[in-house]
């Protein structure tokens, strides 16, 4: 049986377009799933994994732009996964998909990026669904700026959707997204974040998912510290690190770096600490994020007291010879914890 | 049958005595249990339910001695359980008891009640045996200087169990207690904690136990007010708090005070905040502790960076007229967090 797209009523379309799978839609002439155009810009350290994973989930017959300001990174992608069409300009990338998903390092990436995105029409069919997922995790009020210009453009829908989980996370598929989105985009980009990832949160409007994951990182990198010292002082004293590690994570001070990312080495195993303090969540990230949810709340006329002294102590591990590109539990060994 | 005595051999005697059920004693001559007599000093907010619970755990026939140096609670607790038996002085408990427990507020109090107990030789036929269990939160070391004090005296052995849980798990027998004693007392000091908790980790040596609870509570101390400012720069920035902690507890961020105790009312039922912040563990306990673990750590040469800001910040809200003496996390409304 086929039938006429026009004579759809529109809600009938969008339960055909949630059949589809992975963001796709269907022809309403054969009822058969139409090919999707994906485009993924930055395949840094998160990027590159996230957009493997995407490949390997997405139908074979989708096709995947993909960009990097470095060519190698594209090139390498090409040819560990095939099926991607590297391009030499985000341009192309926006000229050619329907869902363009970035991965960039900070705020003005994300602006330039759409700024050469949103300048001229796309060549699809249409652009009215178009959509815009940023994963990067930049400041909400540039991200704000970001999602009216796409939208004034009349160019797509923009969602912010950051993920946690680290290089692991992403290279396992098993990250979390926090999207800051409109209600209505929700269940199509969940399914596109599920090819990257376990679970999808929607915290709210759009920012909501940036303002939710700097909220999240402020505390991580306070609670990070304080592990640190507790663990410092503990072992100082003379404790043993793995009979205070278990008695903490069975009492109040139970937290994500006394049970996962300890800080001491040897007391877990496999964490960053047991393996010479390796990344893990580098120090200079955790302190991007945290200048990031420091700016943010000073934007909101709110002022950590214990954030800012965190920030200072992040800045001086991040230029510390011994500490400098590890995983940010080396906080411990800044602090001249016995190793 | 019978058996003498005399005839026993040491470590079958030990044998005999850990089958006595809660730190008791069998009667060689009989096999039947012998009668305990215990001594209870401290009946404040976590030391009275602890007795409370401690004398309906205790054989009937097995005496325990109470004392306070405000009389009423004293007679508050044989009003309702009966049973005990109320003494004017700590040497009278010293004379009559071979298991005591010590719980007082600092380092002075538990000072001045050893040097009254260590004054007089004790009545009962030996003191070989007798066991002092000291459930306060002091410095480690003034509690060693205690603990020498007694064994020097050759009057029995001393031990630190301070706990974890607080005034909802003294009351349901719920507590978690940090054993700091050698090993081969062990056994017969955790009998008789299982009686007021559930839990009783053995931390190493004497002092152990309150190191391991300062190193807690410090971490405790840093993660509440990081959570009470994630919070708030979260809800400030209009985020739901409900949304926002269930995310962060699915995340890096999670610790006991975003789980158990989250700062915002409302968010957990029956929380101290959701009862307008009534405790709970009170802010003036936060800091007493914490000045004790900055104590300890000096003392170590070790000085932590957060905790100091951290120490800062309690004092002001134990001072504060809308914050003083409630619980820990109304942090969050000193920093002016939304209600």
């Amino acid at each position: 049986m086929t039938m006429r797209v026009s004579s759809m009523a529109s809600p009938l379309k969008q339960a055909f377009s949630n059949l589809a799978g992975p963001a796709g839609r269907r022809s309403f002439a054969t009822g058969t799933r139409l090919e999707t155009n994906y485009g993924f810009i930055g395949l840094g350290q998160m990027g590159y994994p996230m957009a493997r994973n995407l490949r390997s989930k997405i139908a074979k017959t989708d096709t995947m732009y993909v960009h990097d300001v470095n060519p190698a990174m594209s090139e390498q992608l090409e040819k560990e996964v095939g099926n991607v069409k590297v391009v030499q300009s985000v341009r192309e990338i926006a000229e050619n998909s329907e869902i363009i998903l970035t991965v960039l390092p900070a705020p003005h990436h994300v602006q330039n990026v759409f700024q050469q995105m949103l300048k001229g029409s796309a060549k699809t069919s249409t652009t009215r669904d178009r959509l815009f997922i940023d994963c990067s995790t930049i400041d909400p009020k540039s991200s704000a700026g970001v999602a009216n210009a796409t939208h004034s453009s009349g160019q797509g829908k923009f969602v912010d959707a950051p993920m946690s989980g680290g290089a692991v996370g992403a290279a396992a598929g098993t990250l979390t997204f926090m999207l800051g989105s409109s209600p209505d985009l929700v269940p199509r980009v969940t399914e596109v974040l599920k090819c990257m990832g376990k679970r999808v949160v929607h915290m709210g409007p759009q920012t909501s998912g940036l303002k939710g994951k700097l909220a999240n990182n402020y505390l991580l990198a306070l609670n990070n510290i304080a592990t640190c010292e507790a663990m410092n002082m503990g072992v100082k004293w003379g404790l043993d690190p793995t009979t205070l590690t278990d008695m903490i994570n069975t009492a109040t001070g139970k937290c994500w770096p006394s049970e996962v990312n300890n800080p001491v080495p040897g007391v877990v195993e496999n964490s960053p600490a047991s393996k010479d303090y390796k990344p893990g969540f580098g120090t200079a990230l955790m302190l991007k994020d945290l200048k990031l949810a420091l700016q943010a709340a000073a934007e909101a006329n709110v002022t950590p007291q214990l954030g800012e002294h965190a920030k200072n102590i992040y800045a001086a591990v991040a230029e510390d010879e011994k500490c400098k590109d590890r995983d940010f539990s080396v906080v411990y060994r800044y602090i001249g914890g016995k190793e």
